[in-house]
């Protein structure tokens, strides 16, 4: 029985979280839950599975869940809490589905409370990636990716190590607006911008695709997670988002993982690696009913937002706090109708470029970095 | 270093084979060597590697060995050579590259001599695969794929058991003729017949191909080697062969081996297993430059020598033997203009149906039945 902590239950994320955690009742135990303001959810959650320890956002919310709950347990709340629920108990795994930097310090503090961490929140690896995976190597806890496409990496690489590698090949789909040239981005609208081929997702990540912000995010996450340096990531476009990743070894083998679009499979497999368990209500990938897997060399002119991650990677430091933040604040700009599609990757190159990045940054420093970003980039408004 | 004994050294596997051993010199060392008749390239190799013991075809050609080479080592020939050659030594391993029926006896004496054997001998195991697998598992020995299908099973499933499985998918070109229909497959040539799109094989193996038996011999193989039911093997078509071989499993993921159709890449794998080497000189596979993979559902009724094959499978006992010996003699028949190409499977069918299957067999029951269905087709000539 694998205990598992939870926090940001109530995201798509979450959810499916605690929908693989029903399926598996004999192998998995909710310990700790946590969420932000999604009450209605969030007290099914907790009725559901009756954790021994909660938290949400604040003390108002706190007070309704315990209002509400039919059984006796601590109703913790605000940052404070999310750390207690990330930390609680004896739960051999923290699921971290949480969004956004606050992320950051429930990671850290599983860590060093030797909990091996799902990670499904891209702030804390492309934030702080070398403080993470130095803390994960002295704790001896296992950082284990939730995203499909490095959950395909994880499951193709199998435990090889980074000398037999030569390339890690993160797919992507191209996003709501891949056919459209750098011209025809220019009046694109939200609407069409939240229309994703491939992926039902949240909005933020759905932009983020459209950019290719998403895969330049994933590409500083897989250099983390993997160990490997940006020499050896690459991105190769991939329509059908069918292949979710692959592996190319020194012989020039390939390894793949493909599969439904279904995040509960890479879910799953961070809670139940290295063994895999039946995937229920599942739907099996049929190949000859796709047809045909297609595949286009990325353009990184075309996509400069995955080319600004690269750089942001590769100058290290504070650089992919800045790309981070700035990206974060121009995406809300970009949904609350306040700047333009391609404006999106202006802002985040000027911040960029304004910035000097600090080398091996201590957590203090990153996230005053990443205020620095954000507070500049709403000066670009103007 | 690895020390290795090559049977079958001047066959296309045979000599890709050396051309593995001789660009890691460091990794593997030859100490046997055995070749049938092809003289002018077996006196270089045996210059080449100067293997401490050497086995030929005929008394005939042991004499000429002798007299050319300039160093001194046995040279042995004959069955009893062939043997010799395989189990000599204290070498890690025995590349089993001979084609038929004779390569069964060297593989079956180098596990009860301790040696893992890398497969590359059909026969082996899809006329004794019950005898071989039971052995190796009793002597401890691996049977270690060669073919590009198996090799890519391999290497996705990476140790993981036979549970967390819940299909293997070979992948089949569909060879020469896969866009002809049944009726337009009455009038083709051997000359047709003969030109396979992907690889560059030897005449038998590119009629099996084009009839499909390669794929259900292969079938057969995936049984024994990795010791699944026939319920847990498919057959997907996937006309660029860039996919060599997938393996499904029970939480819906799918792994896949890609690559250029390069043969070492496989035989290095077996050679250096688990363990990756660097492929020397070997072609990258650009998937953006393949453009496109295509897959279409296997049509049983189309390829009839498949579907016997699974029967054949299924039926178990001796019924592979008599399929594989009925084809192979079948395929010389057609090779030799004697027999129209659907004539093949007629006469394979013919052999199977007339055939009572004697289960769990000795290895003189298996060869009885080999050599019973080797006359009974000669027989349906007239």
């Amino acid at each position: 029985m694998k205990k598992i902590n939870l926090i940001g239950s109530t995201g798509s994320i979450g959810i499916q979280t605690l929908d693989v955690i029903r399926s598996h009742p004999e192998k998995f135990k909710l310990e700790a839950l946590s969420f932000g303001r999604n009450f209605e959810e969030g007290i099914q959650q907790i009725e559901e599975f009756k954790p021994a320890l909660i938290s949400v956002s604040s003390d108002d919310i706190a007070g309704k869940v315990k209002k509400e709950m039919t059984y006796t347990a601590p109703v913790l709340y605000g940052q404070e809490g999310l750390v207690e629920a990330a930390v609680y108990g004896d739960a051999d795994l923290l699921v971290n589905a949480v969004m956004g930097r606050i992320g950051l310090e429930p990671t850290l503090k599983a860590i060093e409370a030797g909990k091996n961490i799902a990670i499904a929140n891209k702030e804390t690896l492309v934030t702080a990636g070398h403080i993470v995976t130095e803390m994960s190597r002295k704790h001896g806890v296992k950082l284990i990716p939730v995203d499909s496409e490095h959950s395909a990496i994880d499951q193709c690489l199998h435990g090889d190590s980074e000398k037999e590698v030569s390339k890690l090949i993160l797919t992507a789909s191209g996003g709501s607006f891949r056919d459209l040239s750098r011209k025809e981005l220019e009046n694109v609208t939200v609407k069409d911008a939240l229309k994703h081929p491939n992926w039902n997702m949240g909005a933020k990540i759905t932009i983020d695709s459209a950019t290719m912000m998403n895969k330049g995010l994933e590409v500083i996450e897989a250099k983390w997670l993997f160990n490997m340096p940006y020499e050896k990531i690459d991105v190769l476009l991939h329509k059908e988002s069918i292949i979710h990743s692959m592996v190319e070894y020194i012989d020039g083998s390939i390894l793949a993982h493909l599969g439904t679009p279904d995040m509960r499979v890479p879910i799953q497999y961070a809670l139940s690696e290295p063994d895999r368990l039946d995937l229920k209500g599942g739907d099996r990938l049929k190949l000859w009913e796709v047809g045909a897997l297609h595949f286009e060399k990325m353009d990184y002119d075309r996509f400069r937002c995955l080319k600004m991650a690269f750089e942001a990677g590769r100058a290290g430091g504070t650089a992919p706090a800045v790309l981070n933040a700035a990206n974060e604040v121009a995406v809300s700009l970009f949904l609350e109708g306040k700047i333009s599609f391609l404006e999106i990757e202006t802002f985040v190159e000027k911040a960029l470029d304004s910035h000097t990045p600090i080398s091996n940054p201590s957590l203090e420093e990153v996230l005053s970095a990443d205020k620095a970003a954000r507070s500049s980039v709403l000066t670009y408004l103007n």
